[in-house]
Parts: C-alpha cells; sequence; structure tokens
C-alpha cells in the first residue's frame, strides 16, 4: 500500500543532457534561439528518460479538465461496457467526465496520451492489448487493467486470476469431471490474465489430474477446428475452464455441434461474469470479476496520481463463483 | 429534407424587451450598472424565447471544443453500448471525442445541455426519457434518438417503428399464431417507440385476429404478475410482440415458469436486435434497429446544426427481421 515512486523531473533530464535546467525549460517551451546540438542533446536525454514534459511532470499543476479518457478495446462488450458504467458512475461522483475510447490497434491510445501530456485529459484508465509502451512513463496519471508495463511503474487493478483459475479446477473436480481442459487465447503483453491457465494447470497437477491446455495465439481464427481436434484426440474431457466467458459460449457452440450436451456430458466454466445487462442471467459458469470495486479502485488510484497523494501500484481484487447453466447443479 | 429553422436571435429577446441589442449583450455578459427593471424584462424575455445566450445562438462561434457528449440511459446495455460504439466510430473519423453520460432522472442532462451553453460541449446526442424539455430550445446542437420534444424543434433518428410492428403482427400470423398479445411499457414522454404497440395492434384489427394489449406504465415493478393474469385470464394467447428484447426475455422467463414452452407453444418477437457483442447470437427473435445508421445519422445531423448546414429534423430508417430461437422455423 502507498507504494509510489518519483517521476522524472527536468533537473534529471538536464543531468543527462548536461545543460542546466533552465535550458531543458526553454527547449520544453519551444523558445527560440537555442543550438541545434543543445536541442538535440536535451530531446535524446527526454526521450531516453521518457521524460513527460507536462505540468504534472513539473509539479505545477495547470487547471485540471476535470476529464478522464478510459481506452477500451470496444464498448460493444458487456464485460467493457460494465466496466465503463461504473468508472463513469465513480467519475461523475467526483464531478469528473468520461470520454470514452474504442480502440483497434495502438494508433488512438497514443492520441490519448498525447492529450494527458498536453493537458486536455487529467488522466486515462485503460484496457488495451496495444503496443503502447514506449509512450508511457513512470508515474504519469495512466491506470492499466490487467496488464502491467515493462520496466513502468504503471499502477494495475485486476481481479484474482489466480484465485480463479484455481478456484475453477476445484469446481470442476467438485462436479464430478475426470478429465479436464483449459481453452483460451494469449497475446504478447504481459497480462496478469495468463494466471488463470497457470493456477488451474498446477492445481490440476498438484491434485495429479489428467488435463490438456489449448492455449492459442491471439487474434484466434480458428478456434471451432481447435476444439473439434482436442475433444476427437481427447473424447473423454468432460471439463472445461476457458480464459473468459466468450471463449465458454464459443466452445459450447462447437460441441452442441459435435452432438455433446452441456452440462451432461460436458461441464464448462468461464471467466469474466458477463450479462446482457444489470440483474439478467449469467450465461455460463463463471468466475465472476468484481467490476464494480475494480473501477472504483482505478478511479481511487487514478485520482491519488492526480492529486499527488500516496497511492498503490498493484490492486487484486477477489473473484466470485458464479452458478450458471453449463455446470451441473 | 433539408427542412431547418432559425434559432432565436438577441434581436428577439431585445424585440420582446423593448430594450436595444446592445442592452441584451450586456446582460447576457453579466455587465454591471444595468437597472433592475431592464436586467428583469431581459430575464424575462430570454425565458420566454427559449434564448440560448451562447456563442451558437449569437453566430459567434467560439473555438471548438470538437466533443460530443453521449446521453444515456445506461452503457450497460447492450443496445445503448451499441449505439454508444458506432456513435464513437463516427465521431473519432471526423476528429471528435465522445463525452459518456450515463443518466439517472434528469439532472445530469441538464448538467450537460449547460455545458453545450458554456461551448463545453459542441453538441449533445440523446436517448433519455427525463423531463428535459425546458432545458431545451429548437435548432441547438441537440439530436434526440425516438424522442420528440413538445414545441421544440430537435432534430430526431428512430428506426421505422410503424413498420416493426406491423410486421412483427404479419410473421406471427404466418407462423400460425392464433390469438395475439402486445406486451410493453410506456412512460409520459412524446416517444416514437409507442408506434410499435400502434401498427402491431392496427394490423391485427385489419386482419380481424383476436389479440389482448398489456401497456404498463414505466417503470414497471409487476411484469410478471401481470402476464400470469394474461395468460390465465387468455391461456390460447400463442404469439406475442414485445415494445423491446429486454421484455420479451422478462416475459419467456415467466412463460417458462408457467410450464409454457417457447417457440413450441407460444412464439415471441421482441424489437431492438440485442446481442452481446457484435457476431454473438441473438437471444430473441426481433425487429433489429439499424443501430450503426442510426448512430451515423445522428453524427451528421449534429455537424449539420454545429457547422450551419442544412440538416434534416426527422430520420427514419428501415429495420430488419432477425430469425432467432422464440419463433418457430
Amino acid at each position: 500500500m502507498g507504494e509510489t515512486k518519483k517521476s522524472v523531473t527536468m533537473k534529471d533530464v538536464a543531468s543527462l543532457a548536461g545543460v542546466s535546467v533552465g535550458t531543458v525549460s526553454r527547449v520544453i517551451n519551444n523558445e527560440k534561439g537555442i543550438k541545434e546540438v543543445t536541442l538535440q542533446k536535451v530531446t535524446q536525454a527526454i526521450k531516453e528518460l521518457n521524460y513527460i514534459p507536462d505540468a504534472y511532470a513539473r509539479g505545477m499543476k495547470k487547471s485540471k479538465t476535470e476529464t478522464v479518457a478510459l481506452i477500451l478495446p470496444s464498448i460493444w462488450h458487456p464485460f467493457f461496457s460494465e466496466f465503463a458504467y461504473f468508472v463513469e458512475k465513480e467519475l461523475s461522483n467526483l464531478n469528473y467526465k468520461l470520454l470514452l475510447c474504442n480502440i483497434s490497434g495502438g494508433k488512438r491510445e497514443i492520441d490519448y496520451i498525447k492529450m494527458l501530456q498536453e493537458n486536455k485529459v487529467d488522466g486515462i484508465v485503460a484496457i488495451t492489448y496495444s503496443d503502447i509502451e514506449d509512450y508511457l512513463a513512470t508515474n504519469i496519471p495512466f491506470v492499466s487493467i490487467d496488464r502491467t508495463y515493462a520496466n513502468k511503474e504503471i499502477p494495475c487493478v485486476t481481479s484474482d486470476n489466480k484465485a480463479g483459475g484455481r478456484l475453477a479446477a476445484q469446481k470442476l473436480i467438485e462436479k464430478g469431471c475426470q478429465e479436464f481442459a483449459f481453452i483460451g487465447g494469449h497475446n504478447s503483453t504481459t497480462n496478469t490474465t495468463k494466471d488463470r491457465r497457470q493456477y488451474f494447470e498446477a492445481y490440476l497437477k498438484e491434485q495429479n489430474k489428467k488435463y490438456h491446455i489449448l492455449d492459442l495465439e491471439e487474434p484466434i481464427h480458428d478456434l471451432e477446428e481447435n476444439v473439434r481436434q482436442l475433444f476427437t484426440s481427447h473424447p473423454s474431457i468432460d471439463g472445461i475452464f476457458t480464459v473468459n466467458d466468450f471463449t465458454a459460449l464459443d466452445v459450447i457452440r462447437t460441441l452442441e455441434k459435435m452432438g455433446r450436451s452441456v452440462p451432461d456430458e460436458v461441464q464448462v466454466i468461464g471467466y469474466d461474469g458477463i450479462r446482457l445487462a444489470s440483474g439478467r442471467d449469467y450465461p455460463v459458469t463463471t468466475m465472476k470479476q468484481p467490476v464494480d470495486a475494480m473501477a472504483n479502485e482505478a478511479v481511487r488510484i487514478l485520482m491519488g496520481i492526480i492529486n499527488h497523494t500516496p497511492h498503490q501500484l498493484q490492486v487484486t481484487l477477489p473473484i466470485r463463483y458464479i452458478e450458471g447453466p453449463t455446470t451441473k447443479k
């Protein structure tokens, strides 16, 4: 708790560039009459240190925009829209506004990070798998969900993926399953969601259970084919844990096409706890993420950074097992 | 097409108040030394005319914020999140940002309308059932979905609710239903969604079909009880059209509790076309609203108002029948 890290200062830049702080300031403010060689040295130092030459980093906070950007892969997704709902609700309590950003590929995240540097937004909460590492710096008002960034102290809020993976294995065993499979996908980011598979696998290994792993590289285009192959090779699989609920729904669709009934012959547990809306049924048995608490924590940490108060770098919140229609009662 | 209306000008206010335009300007700019009686006359005239004393209405456009607010009952809802997805996408193409506002009861809509007047956002797209009539004026950059506002020329984008109601009746007849019911709710706003019931009912009347109407006042708390009563009194009902997909899901849940199977004994058609996400299954047979086209039209009209180019006041877009699991094949 309260683990914080100082941001890179103008002094650090001056020191690395071998110039005075005043010169760095003149470069940052685009003043005229700076020698080309000096400009290059300062620019290089800024780049190396990932220095963000904005009001935050200079400790000279300009007027707040009272606006926070929320970056999501897509708002048309029940997990992300639930998260957005709670982030907006919490921000609204604090008289902040929410800028919504659907992304695709990284370009737009960088636009928003630039807005942060230009004081057009006060902070960012982001769920993203894009390659934006180079644009981030330690201690900027940026809070990540699930993903951590190499060599950057970016606060991260996540559900307890380890406990979720373990509990999925326990539940499937309890419900009488004999042969197990993990089905999911992964990408190249450092993402705590990878713990779901690892802790599921570790628990089954401990218990000397037979299991199979189908962990495909994202984006996944041939899930159905892979699931068919898995079940053709191992027809006795009767307990499945998937990396998320949508994968569970896809797997169930393939199983039904193959004439396997869920949950009678094969039981399936997903992860996330998606629903069409508040109060609606859960389409799959799942490890529910505490979306409201995650949203509140993300906002709380972001406000900590914005207001220069101590904040946590890592918050892990408990998951909850939800019995849906894809496991036996 | 191209039907536009001039906004109220400062001249109109001056004329009604019996003062000069210069005096109105001084009142608007909060200048000192204005007589109390003059102040009152001008304030009264502004109120009567619903004059919006901002840069837009004065034709002296200040720098744009390139931000549009989207007001929704809740982003955690598959129809609204799909709509938000497409609005954000279209705004992003135009280099605009989206402010997201979940609402509850009107207060927050008014905050956003004030932001419009204060040039903090360039425009608003709104799906709302709150009592905000008095805060709106003709020709402000405000586009409404489904709802029209009394005595205000607020552009409205909607799907073809009339065709949807009629087509639902036709489809249920085609599929062999004999006795029909409309089940839905309504509120006090002037809302084109009310056409769903009216055109469903009118078509059945034309065809001399037996039907029942269960149209409850929103917010609805006793849908299950009402549905049970309806089916107890009229056990032969075998074709239902609901005001939206969520109502269809609620009705189906009650029917299942009553031991009635859907679609074998009772067929159900909803309205909206909700899905968990893009590419996912439709949980009910439905009249799908063209959400992407509606979002694009709303943005196009808003940009027309913002840029003072001709724009439509009413756009009605075609619905599409989607065969889901709640009607017979």
